[in-house]
């Protein structure tokens, strides 16, 4: 079987990372796996929330949004139903703990970075991208606070870095990197994030329609990692 | 190591159901895990939501919440803070496709049926216990529908059962249904959802401290097939 | 007539009260007046909200709320909603201030009670259980509080008990502790609060249909004061 | 003892009612109880809400709010907060209530006449002024809907004429009408809701301080039925 | 073309100004533009917002509202909608921003102004009545503020005095000061704030239906000059 | 003087118009003004809201937002905060009114276009560039709306172009199209919105400092014409 866009089942979109973006934030990316456009800012501020406040440990956050338009039939925004439902939330505290596992949280300080992602364009795949977008705005933020010496020179919050791939079980064959079209028709549906190291940060798997068998699951594993390998070059080569 | 309740790792706290405690609804469960106690209701009404009107089939949906004073500090009730967390959004979404993994909706009508989860102590792994009394709940409403012919009798919604359970590594040890005491301290946290017949319906794998590794992974998945199949007794010896 | 459960008119239905349901609240009761059963907890916290600071005195609050699937039909959550309703808001305020009535607020010091009322199986009288229980709920929570130093030895906050009872005016009858069924037919409804001396706290009644005389007025207050005895001597029972 | 401002106990302060006080309100009243100014509008529309649709019935609703410097301190906005606190959604419920325990609603036939109730100044008794006034918009609503053929010429929706009046407790003296400074002294507060027959709608009594006896009660009720009097002899002169 | 009551095109309703309405606000007018009745409180605080706090200035903000029943047909409540609308929040922003304008905000020190206008009836120009009414009540506050030695007797806080009127083009004739019925009906609207010096501070001009040219603006901003010279006529004689 | 960027006073910055920059809205353009970029979509839908059915005509409406990071410190989300703030809505009704103003809403038949115009880097004159750019954005939909026959082939709804600019008196000079850091300074600000045709829209004049008089503002509007000149011609290329 071949592929709507013709890849192979271990391939993944063309994925292209546009460091520094944004002219305002302190680091920032616009990243794109196929047609999936996400927009990552990191902002860096000095201080913590309140429950950290004299703990000697700073914090990662982040917010995942949609554009009303990012996709094909317009959404209404959360802002003007005045809530954020429950897709909105559970995304954002996926990117916030994906992050957090990569960093020393002591060695950044009493300081917060608040991760912002949003979809400029949908195409499937969108909390992945964000994911690995974020990793090389949140990298840049704090190579920014080191020279503004908010971060002392022999810190080195940053211990490993991470990116998150799709992968699904689409009749009956396991493929990487979803787009639309393919993840709508998904029996089972897998987010994987994994550190450059290659260790899992977090393994979401779904059965949208049968459930699954040890067996599919070991294979869709082995795709995403994979695919984490060659996100990793990707990453590693904006940030070069 | 011994855990602190003194059970092995692979053993999980005592399970009991109360199948119909609730006087009203359809269906109904109060579900302990050890100290968590969940009420679980099943509220079965004819016709669907606008979305699904006029397709031959019916909807199962859930929501969670807990008691403000479940656990150890009061928390806010999301009614008073005019909001819901994302935790609880995540959850209730997380029960709700649990459920419609093992249903033919199509077998169910143009019915629908809302499951409620309360929590009224939580002593961790709520929301396994939650799955895990729901489906008890929600067997019962379908079964209180056909005696009032909503469905038809050689219809069958139910195409397995499923239940659900906590794994997690604390000191490098994987261990099964993990208590609030051991829950805070473990680095890896996973949620596994498995049907009647062991097959996966959700796998939610989260490293709290450091990533894990693929032979973590399997380990942990071992020991939650491995409960699952008690819960599933359970669960039979109630409906029986 | 006879009522529907057999009753006499100036028959309570029966009282059950488990003293201590919660494990984790300083004091806490599940109460059953019939089929409606209120869980309530007492959270006891150190401080006061702001107005009150620096002023000598303690403050007790109350939140009453009702599970979805409590009712004949499910109601949809208020967290849901985002708004709690007027009833919730009028029943929470109710219990609140009829707690404050016995309580000395110097004697109990800078220190805050919540009382949790939340029905968890309702079938009329659900605010007269929620405060004939809570009151359990607090006086185990001021006793929690003594034993740990928070409240001096010799500072007596309660300075009475408290329950309440609905009554109504059914076909020309006043009647004792209305069930559902019976609610809904009251041509007057009159919910009492009532202290341990027999004094007054709340007397709330309504014409739900025909306006009531004087005379009614005060057959209905002779029921409930006689209903109030019962539910002192249940209350003490329970904290013996 | 004689009162701030000289009345003797069981005297009410001085009652003005503008009718018609709104050029565009079907029905419309200023009222003043002393210093305190409700404005009260009754708006007819046809239909009625979808629950009470082709039952033949009407329906009356009302809503009661301050405007934010109505008070000594300014309040701020519910519409700003987002969220409309206990007492005034308790407050609207109980305008609501009193006004259709006078009206036939089969005669008002399927129609609705929403009854706003605004605080222009409040000096205590805000709540039984707005009760009194919103009694002359919807009386004089009706009549207009009489004028528009929308009620027919032999209905009569209007069974009694309904008024209210606080009374309380102060230094152990029962009271008639308390003004603002007398209310936050007052033992016991009671708000009472009469027909013009003399009939009792609603009793609220409430222990402000110390709880309150029999007798107590007995004389708060009849220092009301006196003032209730003199209220319905104002409204008819309004009327005339 | 003679106006639908009988004005001419330059002239403006008759404008009566009562001072002092209020007898709790320290500041306080009832204006009326013909039908159109704004009820505008001056409420004077010590303190400002905590972005102003320790730069030695003061703050004027400003909320408008309209009662439901102050227009034609009933409005839902913006506090039981939750939500405050579109035009609610430009007119508030816009008689803060005018207030303002006039005022010396160092002058009049670390102390706050609230400003409401409450609509109790609408006829068209209700923002440009209350602006011009918001005026008597912030005098009179300032004022009072300086009897209460808030404000020092040197200090003149308010620079100028300020009015506002509409104007708009019907049939395309310029009209100064339009009702309802010449609202709905104006090709262009134009709401201009003018201090008592014939300055502007807003000029706001909407093409409801054609767009505009230059002449048509020139003529309007004649018209509103014109009527702006009479407000401050009678804002002065108000206050004298 | 010369400016922060060395324009000229009556100088647009760089305004560049990215057409069709999204591949899923019916119309779509990323327009920058400077480092001012807003990206602009238009969805076509069939059908219009409740209140316009049946009236034979179409309708436009706009929805205006910023990214949290698209400022240079990061703000809070409005869809987190669950309110909209009353500049978003401010500017949003500015857009539609704007883009109204120059469409034949009978030509356009019973459909609907939503405007989505959201910053992605805000530098001074965000809504202006917002109209800019949705009119675009705007005409491409219309256009794709021909080309499926959802409009006639002879309906033209667009009857003129428009665009909108910002002026402002710096140091008592007027200067054409406000950079950040000269909004900030600017006494007087003004936004302009102009057909192709060189007729207002709108005219938004505030005074931020000192009132303005009648010849500064004079002196704006030919700032604002030209510079309007200049965008309608971008416009034109843009949609060559």
């Amino acid at each position: 079987m071949t592929r709507a866009d013709g890849r192979t089942n271990d391939q993944l979109r063309e994925v292209t990372i546009e460091r520094g973006w944004s002219a305002q934030a302190e680091g920032s990316a616009l990243i794109s796996f196929g047609n999936t456009k996400v927009l990552c800012t990191a902002s860096f501020t000095n201080g913590v929330p309140r429950w950290l406040t004299g703990k000697g440990k700073g914090w990662i956050t982040a917010e995942y949004a949609m554009l009303p338009r990012s996709t094909n039939e317009r959404m209404d925004r959360e802002s003007v139903k005045g809530r954020i439902g429950g897709r909105t939330h559970e995304i954002s505290r996926l990117i916030g703990r994906s992050l957090r596992a990569i960093i020393d949280l002591k060695a950044l300080g009493e300081n917060t970075i608040v991760i912002d992602c949003d979809v400029l364009q949908a195409d499937g795949g969108t909390r992945t991208a964000a994911i690995t977008g974020a990793y090389v705005a949140l990298a840049d933020a704090i190579e920014w606070a080191r020279g503004q010496k908010f971060i002392g020179q022999k810190s080195q919050p940053l211990i490993d870095s991470v990116s998150a791939v799709s992968v699904g079980i689409i009749d009956g064959e396991p493929m990487l990197d979803l787009a639309y079209v393919e993840d709508v028709r998904a029996e089972t549906d897998m987010n994987v994030v994994v550190t450059g190291r290659g260790l899992f940060v977090e393994v979401q798997g779904t059965a949208e329609g049968a459930p699954f068998d040890r067996r599919e699951l070991d294979s869709l594993l082995d795709l995403a990692l994979g695919g984490a390998v060659t996100l990793a070059e990707k990453q590693a080569a904006a940030l070069a």
